[in-house]
């Protein structure tokens, strides 16, 4: 649990493709901040985003996430590595769950149940530690307290952003998706901001009626599905675009 | 029925907004044609666009949808009445249909059932109409034989669109939605095009699975379902965007 409240310290900067790239740490969590090398100092909305399951904070579905937003809208956007993620050590509890759900994919197995009560565990800590790194990139003048925020993430990026935006009344608009509805509906069931929700129609994972009773349980007002063709890990690349779009159209004021 | 060759023949043309506008007639079919001001003999992809029942081919939601298609992509766009509609007679049948809707209406009876007949009703006289004026179009040296042709329509545009693009191979992309399963999934399980698809998770006459029927007929690889929180007449705007997107992927070559 983060209780303490830690200061956010740079520790690398780089810079590729009109993108300023700067490491940092929260205390022992590591992050990354994408910023618009033609003003990386300048105040813009910030959109949160949630890596995948075994992925991390510089995956490429995250700094090719990160790009678009960037080029498109001008904003911030920061990853924080998930507990048992990227640079962080994995726990003899990380191992075990990450070797059961190894031995069902290999046996045929139904996943889901692992995933769902794996991430759960994740999320309770991966909440607190989003919100400390949301209240010190708050701190970044180039970031500030009035600024709109957004949260971006599917499959374990969902499981960890269900609750965070329950949470979080920071968090004003979310693209979410590509999760089962076991322990989320609950705390979707107390979310109003605008919601964008992917899933695959030929997901081998996540049937039909889960994915649809998900989307379905979130409060909010204006929310939109997009169910493509294809398997579990089919999502067309357009689907981020469109989630860009959303963005735009939620958090620039 | 159509049987017979009728050339189109322009009527009017004039001009706003960098957007050409054509009433042409094929034979008694009264349509327009939308094209750049820029370049409106220019050679460029079509596509048909289907108004909804009670509308016609100049409601707002079709000079509208043309222009964002102009506007983004240099198409040219085309709309026809369908029967019983706009500038075209109604038939003693099409006022007893009407007069028996506007009853269930006014009663809170459910109209899905009328809809659904007397839109199949229309369909079987517009899809020959529909393909009588392809081929008037495709005469036209802008258009020609050799381009891509796309589909555009909801509600009754959906009722129509359906059994034209299962019986139309010119046709390689279509946008639908907001439909009743009964006497379209059969053909909608014969077409295999790429699909967008819009339903309202709210709809007060389309049930959810009524509308997630349809889109679940089509046999189409690529297929995409866009879903928004609203009711039957809320699809929110972004939704005609989405679709200038969708035709932009998969007309230009």
């Amino acid at each position: 649990m983060y209780s303490l409240q830690h200061s956010l310290q740079f520790t690398a900067e780089s810079s590729s493709d009109g993108m300023v790239e700067r490491d940092f740490t929260v205390g022992e969590i590591p992050g990354v901040l994408w910023s618009p090398a033609a003003d990386p100092r300048g105040r813009a909305p910030l959109v949160l985003m949630g890596h995948g399951g075994g992925n991390h904070k510089k995956h490429p579905a995250m700094s090719g996430r990160a790009q678009r937003l960037v080029d498109a809208c001008g904003f911030h956007v920061a990853v924080i590595d998930a507990p048992g993620h990227g640079d962080r050590p994995r726990t003899a509890h990380d191992e075990e769950e990450i070797a059961v759900m190894q031995e069902a994919m290999a046996t045929g197995e139904p996943v889901g149940p692992i995933v769902v009560r794996y991430n759960a565990h994740l999320a309770e800590q991966a909440v607190p530690e989003w919100q400390a790194t949301l209240d010190a990139l708050q701190e970044l003048p180039e970031i500030g307290t009035a600024g709109p925020v957004g949260y971006f993430g599917l499959n374990m990026g969902t499981a960890i952003g269900v609750p965070l935006v329950a949470a979080e009344p920071r968090i004003t608009a979310a693209v979410l998706g590509q999760h089962w509805p076991h322990l989320l509906a609950e705390r979707a069931r107390q979310i109003t901001v605008p919601i964008e929700f992917d899933l695959q129609w030929d997901d081998e994972h996540i049937s039909r009626e889960h994915g649809l009773a998900l989307f379905d349980a979130f409060a909010s007002k204006e929310k939109s599905l997009h169910v493509n063709s294809g398997r579990h890990k089919e999502l067309p690349r357009f689907e981020a675009d469109s989630a860009v779009r959303f963005f735009a159209r939620h958090l620039v004021r």
